[in-house]
């Protein structure tokens, strides 16, 4: 094998970012892969969107097509929505190639079912990218988790809430203006609901609730609160008593009972997501060795969210196609 | 090979943090490792003051003997000050067992020579107890590196003086006062030069440095500045103004040159070093792709400590031993 071939699943920012990263990185992805990686295929819905011409890229609409290449060893995935990339991840995992997904919504409902199926083949599954954009806290939690147990999370993990209620406090904006403000930034959809209901957050709740507790409470009992009911008078208030604002999302582990709970809450200026500003995410953890731990940066974005997927990459590369003696050996320490 | 021997050179509260850690985690060390995990060897210097016996663990003075034994894979120091620790590591590196390190002082002084040294001999070397207590940074940065550039990082990595600042803001306590008590309570050593000159935070620049741009700036233009004539005066003004005092070490890359700064600076409540309060150390880093990303926790302590040291470790039993062979594969995903 003289070169690593990867695919990339969906072609809109985050795909395009992940090209973006790959194609600037090619020396360090070689030291790191001992061979050349190479973009081979990208699969995009509508060829007449996509004018670019890139040498020994295949663009496609037939998915079946990467699936059936056996030099294709690892698959991007940057679809939006469960359907088709479930099922076009779960093939891929069956057919035995590795998987780096940036897909929340599909991975929130399937990620379970997707990380014991990529077991069970012996491939790698990279989901940094779903929780906090470029914030590694998959990997930091998986790290922690070999010898501390976390027994709470609270986080900001929505970054277009955080900058409505950011926008809201620093400028005395409406609800309606900060939103229209976001959507004319591009944080915000031109449907906002995943975002300013709460459930974005639920969505990247569920995947750490998964991947810490290895199980989840009854989501049915959970009430879903969003920012959209939030006025400016409140904000206003609380901003007088030193106060701010945030939309916190939790689970905890309580007597042997998993806890969640979304919402928006005041937070005061000792509390260590009080200092989270604008689009950032943050996640605030409570381990039993370490103590308390807090992580915070970009929660989304086409780059950072394609740069944690690289780096899902580079960690499957070391994990797993070494050992399958696929690559050769490594310079990173 | 039944069982995966380690050693401990060094018993102070480190070392006994590493056993601790290590006993009370039989069950998941033999999962990721696939083998039971064993402390054969604690060496010691006063046998005298250790009279805890444990049944199978040899407690010994003789560094020799734990060279010297082919049984002893992996080998945890945690001795203070730069000899006998640089020795004995070498020499553990030359006979091909892993190392992992809580040593700052001599890492700051030796850890290049003995990464290279580890790079040679193939074996692992862990190093992010050195650096930020139980805040997993060296790791992090590690993995952020294979795709990010970091430009700049910002940090409290002294927590003796983050507490002193702090006491002497909310309390309105002097240096002096501050200090003893960050003495009675066991965060200051009973002579804090260390802390309250700089130098401890100038060993964990020097070795983030390292890590970061792989080249160190002309340390000796580099004026290292502690918290000792800070005036309860001045921290009232800040106070007054909004500003907190912080104790600032930092490194950045600017038009291909390395600069570096430890000193005690004003910051606003934007800054994001603001909020670190107490014993906790904070890293702010600035990347070329994701962005600004922070790590905030503990930044001393035997615990987080050798929890740090431990998860060293499983990372060692994941990349180096299973390549070898000499370990099952893996439970950990």
């Amino acid at each position: 094998m003289k070169k690593l071939s990867v695919a990339i699943l969906g072609f809109g920012t985050v795909g395009q970012g992940v090209r973006d990263v790959l194609c600037n990185h090619q020396d360090r992805l070689k030291e790191i892969a001992g061979i050349p990686v190479e973009i081979s295929t990208i699969l995009i819905k509508h060829p007449e969107k996509h004018h670019t011409k890139a040498p020994h890229v295949r663009f496609t609409t037939d998915f079946q097509s990467v699936l059936d290449d056996p030099a294709i060893d690892v698959v991007f995935e940057a679809i939006v929505g469960k359907e088709p990339a479930y099922s076009y991840l779960r093939q891929c995992i069956i057919a035995g190639k590795h998987v780096i997904t940036a897909n929340k919504e599909m991975f929130q409902a399937h990620g379970q079912e997707l990380k014991q199926l990529a077991a069970e083949y012996d491939v790698g599954i990279g989901f940094d990218a779903t929780t906090a954009g470029g914030i590694p806290i998959i990997q930091t939690i998986q790290h922690l988790l070999q010898v501390n147990k976390i027994n709470r999370v609270q986080a900001i993990l929505n970054g277009t809430s955080n900058y409505i209620l950011t926008d809201m406090r620093e400028n005395g904006s409406t609800f309606d203006d900060a939103l229209l403000k976001a959507q004319s930034l591009g944080y915000a959809e031109s449907d906002p609901t995943n975002d300013i209901e709460g459930y974005d957050a639920l969505y990247k709740l569920k995947i750490l609730c998964e991947l810490i507790f290895d199980e989840q409470p009854v989501w049915e009992h959970v009430k879903c609160v969003g920012i959209s009911q939030i006025s400016a008078k409140a904000i206003k208030q609380e901003a007088a008593s030193g106060n701010r604002i945030k939309h916190i999302a939790e689970i905890a582990l309580t007597e042997g009972a998993i806890t969640a709970n979304i919402a928006p809450k005041s937070v005061s200026a000792e509390h260590p997501l009080y200092a989270i500003e604008g689009v950032n995410n943050a996640i605030h953890m409570k381990t039993d060795i370490i103590g308390d731990l807090t992580l915070s940066g970009p929660g989304a974005g086409a780059f950072p969210t394609a740069s944690a997927m690289v780096e899902d990459f580079c960690h499957i590369v070391n994990k797993h196609m070494k050992a399958e003696g696929k690559v050769t050996t490594i310079a990173y320490s």
